[in-house]
């Protein structure tokens, strides 16, 4: 056999148009994250967000500003100007805006044209993070915030790290919710052999996508062997959900024990990772990670040692993600087809739903 | 506030759409800049302007030649040819080319096919600049020529000077037609904060767009200061005028003298600046200036001073228009609007001007 | 004289609407290099042929193995995997392909979904080139296949070399059709004076276009005057066959001979290029080269001698096909027009050839 047949390739095809992927458009109706808590100061912070140019920053008062990053007078960034007493003073004709974005002085005449502003953001702060509605400030909804208690308690100890993925989001939530590709895409860092043929559960219904698996007994590999203890080959537990929370967030949680002891005996071990895809283009991604354990809370070595350990991990995906982006922008669209296997029912299911998001909201 | 409201936003997007911008076509029909004078000489010198490919040499008797840079036969750019006899050999396959554009000799056979031969552009030398019309040789105005006397006298000291600009030359015009940004654009080399709320005056007719602009008293920059003499704290009068002549030249002229002197007592300082944007492509500009001062001609010290203090402050124009024109480039169409102020009049009347004339030459 | 007028431009405007450039489709039915023979191993090759992302590799039985490099089930690169037991195991979610693109495992389940695979194309090993059928394997047509005797004897030596041209391979045939190109674009490297006034002569019919030019008496460059020992001015015979076999190879055979020498008395000394060029896109091609001589053919510093010689004249055309495309590029269409010459004969009927072949398959 080679190429398969026609037939199949049109059915595939015609399966395909009903996911979404880079030619779908934003879903602009919901939270992402626009940058670290760390990252947004007095000093004026530029960044693409799903195709806008958005100029943040922190007033006097410590609240997140976030504007359309242009210049509605000439176009010249915003960014590129100066903080004035919690004003945006434009860097061409000294245009001044507010923290609404409604400009309040021009310097060439003693009035400004009326109505003249740009377009504001709402942002909401917690934790290490900013969230930015990206739709109409009107139309913000709080109730589809992310709820994410783990992140501000002291129960977890947390790090956090940022990578510019060159692939589409949409491509980015696929690769979570089907971890098979642990044993392959990350056989030398987190994965192991067994993981890709452990049984797995699934949860789909709208917006809410769940991949669980009981890989028992396994064996660890470093970056969860050292923090937990558990070493020996055949002795854990690791027990894993993957969950899509919305187009701005996935989060893994595991639990690790050792398999080997009466259960009443034995110590659970958990880490949480918040993935935290933004699209900044269609076919580019702001990668935001938080990752979390409920152990070992004051060990800032171990801290440590599972932040570069994870982050390995994480750029085997940030490499991967581009190769895949790069054979799919180079392969004809009509030669482009792509099969689903079992494992990929949570990610077709998810794909489906950002597509009705997106197009609902056109 | 936040965005302006949806029919004041169609408003200024049909205001907009009245005037010339990066998507307007080239005006050929007039006289650009092509080069310096001396940097045309009997080595071959490629040039895109207006979106064209022009190769450009000096013959033995000294004339200018200009030609477009393509070979009829196999589209190999005659600039990577040799120079001989006043003759274009082309690096290919030999064939030759007077100062006409005619082909004259064909290597592989006696004669050449009737009327092979490239476009051949009209050049006028005069001083420091070589003038290239654009549209066809018969077509050539010359009382579109600009008249740039002070440029080859030797009453005036020049020094020039040439800056690659990634942006548009309707761009750059507008920025010289509302110096209201000196206060803030160049707020750290020849801007004053008093300048962009001067009072000022326009003139507005067809093809002439100027702002006169009376800063007194005011505090001169160094560039200024040091040549004059002029260094006290509100001790100077700055007379401006700034002219759009052509889509291809922009004179700004300056007097200063102390304004704390008896006016017949006190000797009053005058500079031009001749700037020349020749439109490369659609978002870049090939941008040449000559500067001149009417005082101290002999004195090269201070020409080299004023040459590199300027040129400071040209390139802060550089870079933010490259700022402004990659901003452009970002914002979705049904997104971009612009609103314009009393600064902009001359701005948006040369605009205007620019368009009509564009879309009557198509 | 300057520009033609529309009338002519029109008409060669037409004439070249019928030649093959680089906007004509590639021919997909036929044979072309896909790499050296010492290129493929068993680790994994990506190349794009033809617009087309290929893998390739040597099974263990050492057959060369050539299919699409994008995996079925989620588009990542096939040669970014791993190669096991002759199945390319793909590095994502480790699915495995056999050597006729066949999935044959899917880690996440027990079976492999119904025709699930990628294309797969036909190879043909033979001396120092591996040859690949671009179109589908059922219609792989074997006596299309280049007969090139001379690559596998040991009557002749030969080198082998790869350059990456930034042009379309219509040009590059373009190129070799006319060698009067050799007087001017070779004139530091192999090419005299007198070559592109040589008489010529030429054979035309449907994809056989050969050109043939005796220059005698003339002075060898030190390319060939070394390895013949025919240093004289105006000592040499060089007779030139130079002959378009297929989209995929062009032959040149040159013999050499001392002219003032009885015939009978005189040695002759031939050379043989198969200049190779493989589309990658519309404007780039893999150029590969194989060159070989009937003489000396143990003195292995004679054949590095030639083939440093030749490359520096090879990489003459890969520079200035280079600036060929860039000059098109730049041409406005309407503007764009090529007048051809005696000389273009053959040329003009391989790009009349190349178009319809081009058509015919599509």
């Amino acid at each position: 056999m080679t190429l398969p047949p026609s037939p199949v390739i049109d059915a595939l095809q015609s399966a395909s148009k009903k996911m979404a992927d880079r030619h779908t458009p934003f879903i602009f109706d919901d939270w992402y994250v626009a940058a670290f808590s760390d990252e947004v100061s007095s000093q004026l912070l530029a960044r693409t967000l799903l195709g806008r140019g958005i100029v943040m920053y922190r007033s006097a008062a410590g609240k997140v500003v976030a504007l359309e990053d242009r210049c509605p007078h000439r176009s010249m960034p915003l960014s590129v100007g100066a903080l004035q007493d919690d004003h945006i003073v434009c860097a061409y004709h000294g245009m001044r805006f507010n923290t609404q974005g409604d400009c309040v002085h021009v310097p060439s005449q003693s009035t400004c044209p009326k109505s003249m502003g740009v377009r504001t953001y709402v942002t909401f702060e917690r934790g290490p993070l900013i969230w930015i509605w990206m739709g109409p400030p009107e139309s913000a909804d709080w109730s589809r915030l992310p709820e994410q208690a783990w992140l501000t308690t002291e129960q977890w100890a947390t790090s956090h790290g940022y990578m510019h993925l060159k692939a589409s989001y949409v491509r980015l939530h696929e690769n979570l919710l089907d971890l098979t590709h642990l044993s392959f895409l990350h056989a030398k860092s987190f994965g192991t052999p067994d993981y890709a043929s452990a049984a797995y559960k699934t949860e789909i219904k709208p917006g809410h996508f769940v991949v669980m698996r009981d890989v028992v007994p396994t064996t660890l590999p470093p970056v969860w062997a050292e923090p937990t203890g558990i070493k020996g080959q055949g002795q854990a537990a690791r027990i894993v959900r993957s969950a899509f929370l919305s187009p701005a967030i996935h989060e893994v949680s595991v639990s690790f024990y050792d398999c080997t002891l009466p259960e009443k005996e034995r110590p659970t071990f958990r880490i949480r990772t918040a993935h935290l895809p933004t699209p900044e283009t269609a076919t580019s991604t702001h990668y935001f990670v938080v990752h979390g354990r409920d152990f070992a809370q004051a060990d800032s070595a171990m801290t440590q040692f599972m932040h570069e350990q994870l982050f390995v991990a994480f750029n085997e995906d940030v490499t991967g993600l581009a190769q895949q982006e790069a054979a799919l922008a180079r392969t004809p669209t009509n030669e482009l087809y792509e099969f689903s296997v079992g494992a990929d029912g949570p990610s077709v299911a998810m794909r489906r739903y950002l597509l009705s998001r997106a197009l609902s909201t056109l």
